[in-house]
């Protein structure tokens, strides 16, 4: 099937980032959408400019204008950021017929009322789930996922940068100033970073969420907003002791009289989810009638998860282009065509730690050789414990947990070790794993 | 327009809750989807038996070939679990053009394969998102939310019969049977609890994980499995004093070999973010190569989580049969003409615990000036700290965190502990939330 065309606004760090991704997984991405995603045309302020990705396909010219105008266009990707620029070009590409995706979470809080209405009225679509949470596809999760649940309320770490500060705050002892630097030295923060410890860029985020989960139009200006300036590194340390952490959370609460949309800082129990989302981090909790607690978390911005929600907007929008069956979401993600038989590796060949307990009769010398012959087949040891026996009829145990290993080379270790003579029935194995959060 | 008619296999536990669902939820439901979601005829093997919910406008009888033949049926919702009779009974559905929505992960995992092939053949769509992770839209996020990605690896805690056992035997130090049978009191596991402690229903899960993440058939009988009958209440003792937590992971993996699809008890960080998931809930875990580490928790299984998903299957299914653009998911949620206008309610009128410092000359009777203060208004304490000077010149500090109360009061209190002779410049107020997870 024919591919479909993509022109951009705006090359800098997410443009570059999103077609590299459309570049780096084209494959994958054509096996699941049954259609190519090209970015034909990109428009940017200077054409001369080196740019992060590799361009040698995309025609680079300098006016916007000429993309959102352009017939051969399908899909206009708005990434120039800020408002005033950014409405005029959207608005002209509706008026084009174009679908449109953005990232521009300030655009949408303060003029997506009027952009959805042109849009519906163009019989266009507009994307977003970049604006909120970056990677995090939470807008689809309230939208569609949770579509069936009255939404009671909604509270999020909406902004990296502001709980990046926080934790900095909390777990290096540095005082707010000293976090901040710390944040614009790593490239989290801007150099201006009133939006974000201000919380406006939150309340931008709020305010959608607010409206996807409650059905009211989008009421950015009626958003209760406070930043995390004036929080003393005291005020985390008094926090800590009775219990709690401090994070900036957005949240979005309905009741009988009406609907909360604020953004503060907000002490929560340190034993919730939310107290536990560290760094530069992003994650939304919702709350519906059905569905109880539910939490999304990742990565709230940069090129990567950035680009990562804007190509699922694209991919949705080739999805809806399409009228036939074959243009839904696949049932098993991938087009029908494009399975592929891959081989399901046997237990021999995984590869993670494993977690070893050995009873063995109480004797000197028993971790001596267990880690002695460990070592002889060159198998690491990340942990150990010895636990003597209680009383003189027991015997003595032996915990062992190893480094990375292929299975079949540990369950050769553990023959071994259920041969040595004063090992007792019952060798116990478990596997461990690492997950980087 | 025209109503959305449903013909329902099984009304037990979850069948009795979508009903629920679409009844409790109609008004909203119908403003997000743009039509009525009716449930009209439902088969069940006791058309006598009493039913968990309102059945008045439900035609029940006894057979469920009636319902998958029935010209006026749209969408065929199986829920009657097991696998032969809803394999039948799904395939004929499909062969007479109805969707299906099914919560069944049994019958997926193990005839998927054929189910969406001939499901593709007939144009139709069958839905499965409660099937994985209960009414956590993890199917969605994989499938659609994370569509650009290559994905690395997915581990998750998707049984949570088997979590809230081992959640037990770590915090109430219990044995695994004892364990067992208390999830068996709380209605968590089943009579014979086979398919869930010896990994069987979380194989079912990662068969459709896999799947849908690396583009391969559906492979329940090619994946490892182990369950968690051997694990001792020493062996999670063990592992917590060398950092770690025992869970029961479902592991869908790719490497340049082949893929890794394996179900067994995993020892993991105790400060990863899969360790800290408890009870009977589930968490996903998804890497892709452009967002990196996303996680999904919520409740994995229960009437209220199923039929969240289940109805949002729905949702989904009323969207795709619409082939104009007011079909498709509407920008804010709800439809443009279901906008309403509820007042968002302003700081005075929050009510939530606050935090509050307040520098204070050293003086004695402060701390129960300041307390007696805020009981006359009757303003509950949940904590409070004394912090007293470190040097002569220093203030003393209180810190108190109230109870839950109107901020509008609360900012009388203020106002008056400002007024206090003692009072330094300077009080600082936070406010203070309770998200249950």
């Amino acid at each position: 099937m024919q591919a479909v065309n993509v022109g951009l606004l705006g090359l800098g760090t997410v443009g570059a980032g999103v077609v590299d991704l459309l570049t780096r997984n084209g494959d994958e991405i054509v096996r699941r959408a049954g259609r190519d995603i090209r970015v034909t045309r990109a428009a940017v302020r200077d054409a001369s400019k080196a740019r992060e990705c590799n361009t040698s396909n995309i025609d680079i010219g300098t006016d916007c204008y000429a993309i959102v105008t352009d017939p051969d266009i399908d899909v206009v990707l708005e990434l120039i950021g800020g408002e005033a620029q950014a409405y005029d070009l959207v608005m002209a590409a509706i008026a084009n017929g174009k679908h449109v995706v953005t990232a521009n979470k300030h655009l949408i809080a303060l003029h997506g009322n009027e952009i959805f209405a042109a849009a519906d009225d163009a019989g266009v679509v507009v994307s977003f789930e970049a604006a909120v949470a970056g990677g995090i596809p939470v807008i689809k999760a309230i939208r569609e996922g949770l579509a069936g649940n009255h939404i009671e309320w909604v509270a999020g770490i909406v902004n990296g940068t502001g709980n990046f500060i926080l934790s900095q705050m909390m777990f290096e002892g540095v005082s707010f100033d000293e976090a901040l630097a710390d944040a614009q030295r790593r490239g989290f923060a801007e150099a201006d970073p009133t939006f974000d410890v201000e919380g406006i860029d939150a309340a931008h985020k709020l305010a959608i969420i607010g409206s996807i989960a409650f059905g009211i139009p989008l009421s950015f200006d009626k958003i209760y907003t406070a930043g995390i300036r004036e929080i003393a590194a005291d005020d985390i340390e008094y926090a800590a002791e009775m219990g709690y952490r401090i994070k900036h959370l957005g949240i979005a609460k309905r009741l009988p009289t009406g609907v909360e949309l604020r953004v503060h800082p907000t002490l929560v129990s340190e034993k919730a989810l939310l107290a536990s989302v560290e760094g530069e981090k992003n994650a939304v909790m919702v709350y519906g009638d059905a569905v109880g607690p539910t939490v999304y978390y990742g990565a709230g911005a940069g090129a990567g998860p950035t680009a990562s929600s804007v190509v699922a907007d694209l991919i949705d929008t080739v999805r809806m282009l399409s009228v036939d069956p074959s243009g839904r979401v696949p049932h098993l993600a991938f087009q029908p065509d494009q399975i592929t038989h891959e081989p399901v590796l046997g237990a021999t060949d995984f590869e993670c730690g494993h977690y070893i307990r050995v009873q063995v009769a109480d004797q000197t010398g028993v971790m001596a050789e267990i880690t002695r012959l460990l070592a002889e087949m060159e198998i690491g040891i990340e942990a150990i414990l010895q636990k003597d026996p209680s009383t003189a009829e027991d015997d003595a145990r032996v915990i062992i947990v190893t480094k990375p290993v292929r299975e079949g080379r540990l369950v050769e270790a553990l023959d071994h070790i259920r041969a040595l003579s004063y090992t007792r029935e019952g060798v116990v194995h478990m596997r461990v794993a690492q997950f980087e959060d």
